[in-house]
């Protein structure tokens, strides 16, 4: 075992503690009432990584919440591995539905339950502590930056900016990234694949003002009804999306990718069950976990207009709204897909009505090379902490700065997260595993070593 | 002129007034918050049809607000006229869309602005002052009955109980009824048919909790986008709706029918430009005012559903929610239409999600023959008091209670209404007439004594 093992063996305890104040900290971005407590978390960061030894912690004001700064340079002939983390978190709401509030962290059947304890807190918080065994060991192989901002959860606005500002900052070999899940505790995995998004917001007018549905139902276009309609003709009956050139930029996988995928275990009736579904449902030709990562998607997030109270309201609304994302693969491009959206559905709105469209922030999508060292470095990382070589994964969801990163510093990102998929981050009782957590601390060294070993 | 019309005439002022107190105590019993001001209001409408002259005036107590009751009986041998009418009106929201305070009325332009001023208050206080004006001046032809209900907006719940254990009360040849429109201010129309009604509420689950839409986009069925799918699967591409049996009551009017209907004077421009459209919409094959009137119809009256609030959420919600109302016309009934749709909701629901369908209140459609003498006495006093006979339409909102009437007292009813397709019932800025106003008290006395003669 190292003496980095060893360290972290002998601070476990102190480890969770630290985790459990850091989730104590309600920072949610998305509401302004908490832009306080959002701050004082980034303090709270800064002051654990200064405590973990590195140099020139600071907090890099943006025009939003600052990003946490902080590097150890080691070897200026040994690779930089820059981690990129977020100690924001998304709001709580429904409350209700929490069994225990979600800034009160509480340990159960092995899980933590707190909102962020998997997202990203739990897994951002494995680097800092990592960080701190390999250097207190004396083994940490690689220079180390750390970037941790405050503002993922609603868009990372300010990123973009700061990453473009300080190029020379930043200069890293390889950003390593814990905000993903892998299979399961006995089936490791990393994500070399994130989808792009596409965020439109659609409103569409009936008559000027609201109506009796008596006086006018039947006469007129009633804007639910013909929104309805306009949604549910964007896809076709083998739920296809049924938008011109959407699928254009799509790159298909070979058919040994798709077999390589197929072999990825994954338990149908578990995941029907653990959702209370009959059945998944989703586009023709495709398996649930090639619908769920490698094709591209069209979900309605929100849709509202007429009356919504209690009992009956014979109304026949002027207006009726909906939120509409897309999820996309390589190589659809975010904006294309923002204007091929708009101009369709704005074209097949009957004549009765005016429809407006606008569009929400977007993000590309991403793919990894897993002959790269860097897959390399991790995957060699994971089949020696878990026994098993980790299988290759296409994510969901979206990362938008990882596309980002490629652009501006010309660097690709190594997605290494210890979640699960039952995590329900996003959700009401979001949790993290107390096996995860530690099994993150435990692997990220062997990260370290192996990228070091494979560069030379 | 008779001597009521001089009656009228000299006390045309008072009567305003009176009208404006009226429209000035805010009976909105839908709102739990304003049941004392129901209430006060039932006991104004008492006292100010004792100061007319009727006599047993009186609250007649429910399970929820009064019934005001009263009579003059002038000959054993003339007929009896049934007046029905509400003093209950619609909640005004949204309050920041009336031009003055909905309770406080205004004059202007010839307008009575306020709620309640068409919809009932003003048209059924022409009956209160026509009464008046008839008994003061002896020339009350006919024997008469009021019942004025406070629960017509909220589905007259006690009405029904009530009239079924009165029949001896409530004995009369027809019922009078002012709640409708006429076509114009110099085309005047008879409403000899109202739409009936089935109020339908449905809820689809997907998932069994909210789920991140990345993880998720795809792969499950999304309640809101497989909604969107089963309401715009409820109408063809003819706007023709697709529920087995729906149509197979309905009471195809004949050629010769159609072609009166086409007589009616109607401005299409005028129409489309008073609601702000480009164009009507409708079922293929019938025109505007055949789809506003003779033909039922599908209409979603409220959707909800996922996350509406500011900005982007990528939630792929576990619910969605619509409430669904159907006009039906005659021999469409209520409850077979009520189980038609469930039925073929629930079966055209995909595996992916489950479905729930409750019925709100609903209402039969109704027809008057236009040989009855009813109608005819109706006719000829609009062709007296406007100097040309009134139009017979088909009218496209419902009165349930009429049906309900027609099913417990044996009674039918005329629906001589007053009111314009743009006073705005049920909307801001609600208004009525003042030419109106006095129009229907001048023509209220020329029904009786017609209904008289014609009925000898």
């Amino acid at each position: 075992m190292t003496q980095t093992q060893q360290y972290i063996d002998a601070n476990r305890d102190r480890f969770l503690a630290e985790l459990l104040d850091f989730l104590r900290i309600p920072s949610i971005s998305a509401d302004p009432a908490y832009a306080g407590s959002v701050r004082q978390t980034a303090e709270w960061v800064a002051n654990n990584l200064r405590q973990a030894g590195a140099d020139h912690v600071r907090l890099e004001e943006t025009a939003g919440f600052p990003i946490v700064y902080g590097e150890k340079m080691v070897d200026p002939s040994a690779p930089t591995v820059l981690v990129y983390g977020h100690y924001d978190v998304q709001p709580a709401d429904p409350l209700e539905l929490w069994d225990n509030p979600p800034f009160e962290p509480v340990i159960k059947d092995g899980l933590i339950f707190a909102r962020g304890a998997c997202d990203d807190k739990g897994q951002v918080f494995m680097h800092v502590k990592a960080f701190e065994a390999m250097l207190a060991s004396g083994e940490l192989a690689c220079n180390v930056k750390f970037m941790i901002e405050g503002e993922e959860e609603v868009g990372s606005d300010n990123l973009g900016l700061f990453v473009a500002s300080n190029k020379d900052l930043l200069k890293a070999d390889v950003i390593l990234i814990s905000d993903t899940a892998i299979i399961a505790n006995d089936i490791p995995s990393i994500d070399v694949g994130l989808r792009g998004l596409s965020y439109m917001e659609v409103a569409v007018q009936g008559p000027n003002r609201d109506l009796h549905s008596g006086v006018y139902g039947g006469a007129v276009a009633n804007p639910i009804n013909i929104l309805c309609q306009m949604i549910a003709s964007l896809h076709d009956e083998f739920n296809h999306i049924t938008i011109p050139g959407f699928y254009d930029g799509v790159l298909d996988l070979s058919a040994s990718d798709r077999a390589a995928m197929a072999q990825t275990p994954f338990d149908l009736d578990a995941y029907q069950k653990d959702l209370g579904i009959q059945s998944v449902h989703g586009e023709k030709g495709y398996s649930t976990i090639e619908r769920a990562s490698i094709r591209p998607t069209l979900d309605v997030n929100g849709i509202w207009g007429g009356y919504t109270g209690e009992g009956a309201k014979t109304v026949l609304p002027s207006m009726a709204y909906a939120k509409i994302s897309m999820r996309l693969v390589p190589n659809q491009s975010s904006d294309e897909i923002t204007r091929l959206f708009t101009e369709h559905f704005i074209s097949i709105a009957p004549k009765g009505v005016k429809v407006s469209v606008k569009a929400h922030h977007g993000g590309e999508a991403y793919l990894m090379p897993t002959d790269s060292i860097a897959y390399q470095a991790a995957s060699d990382a994971l089949a020696t902490t878990f026994g098993k070589e980790p299988v290759p994964t296409r994510g969901g969801g979206s990362i938008p700065i990882v596309a980002l990163f490629e652009k501006e510093l010309g660097v690709k990102s190594i997605l290494m997260g210890f979640g699960l998929d039952t995590d329900a981050i996003h959700s009401p009782n979001e949790h993290y595993g107390l096996f995860n957590f530690y099994k993150g601390i435990e692997t990220i060294p062997h990260f370290f070593s192996n990228y070091k070993q494979l560069s030379n």
